[in-house]
């Protein structure tokens, strides 16, 4: 059996990617695959409990990575990993590219650590396509307070949010084979066309 | 203000860790110091909350180590090192030994994440003095089904405690420098007798 692909959506907050996530994933359906739809912190009990936790607690960097890690380790071990070996497709809303960027590039874990815990946590099963969300902060950041999601990450001050743009492009630009940046300060359809696009570039137009 | 020192007990199940962390902290206390009594998993909120994830969910053993890593952490981030600082003495009921035997040498978790998750969770906070309490796995098994608290851990088979009984020995060895092995197959006074002479011997000799 064909091994599924493995999708993830990136960006920071209020740029679409629950949005985004649940369109390719109806339109992979419409088009005949099998898709697990997940996200990042959770996607396993385990992980849903340890989003709990990390959100109830302010918990030090180092902490917070792991945490978010062995999440990750469980999520990829239990439901990404089995899903793809049995031909069906994941698309997951964040997943290690917001460790890189959160813990990693914002908080100052430093980057050994981080990338050692990727490996040993993720591999081998790396996304096969990583759809990253951008748009100015400010439009993300009035979206989210719109719809009354302003979590602790969007407290933070406006050099926060243009450091976090900043770090999703430069994961973008370090891994542009693996990597396509989407323009998402437009209309809901618009993105959904472009990761159509870029899905069906990388993905399908070798198995058409 | 001088530093607290910090000391940890390790060992399997039934060796009488708790018993004689108390009994150390109870000591010291009397002899003048301020003391602050721990343990592992746990130690903080959030280790706590941790601790039950664990205990409920049965995670991949990468899970394990990153999820006992982050307790950690946070252990050392918010009590263990503040606690020293002010001159007060930590007694922790296991600590980073555990991860390098259960889910290093035991689970087969790679070596080089194990040291390198432990070097980020820990530094500088290294423990002064490690009681390593070693007996026949047999005799520990039965004092900890005796009191009812056979863990997952107690469940396994008998090779299984004897490969945990050589590992915190071959921990031991390898920092002699920093832990005492101790006799735990006697009874609690003598035990508590040896854990108190390496106490004096190790860290207060130097200061009286």
């Amino acid at each position: 059996m064909t091994r599924g692909k493995f999708i993830t959506f990136e960006g920071g907050e209020g740029s679409g990617k629950s949005t985004q996530a649940g369109r390719l994933a109806a339109r992979l359906r419409e088009a005949g695959a099998e898709v697990v739809l997940t996200r990042e912190p959770g996607g396993t009990p385990l992980g849903e409990r340890v989003r709990e936790v990390v959100l109830e607690a302010v918990p030090e960097p180092v902490t917070e990575l792991l945490l978010f890690a062995a999440a990750r380790a469980e999520h990829v071990a239990k439901v990404i990993r089995p899903a793809l070996s049995h031909g069906t497709w994941v698309v997951s809303d964040r997943f290690m590219d917001s460790t890189r960027v959160y813990q990693g590039m914002l908080a100052g874990v430093s980057p050994g650590l981080i990338a050692a815990v990727e490996y040993e946590s993720v591999r081998p099963t790396f996304p096969d396509l990583t759809l990253v969300l951008d748009l100015p902060p400010e439009v993300g950041v009035a979206r989210a307070v719109q719809r009354g999601a302003l979590s602790r990450f969007d407290a933070a001050d406006n050099t926060y949010h243009l450091n976090l743009r900043e770090a999703f492009l430069a994961v973008a630009r370090s891994e542009p084979e693996r990597c396509v940046v989407i323009d998402a300060n437009r209309d809901a359809d618009a993105i959904a066309d472009d990761v159509w696009r870029a899905v069906d570039e990388r993905l399908l137009a070798g198995v058409r």
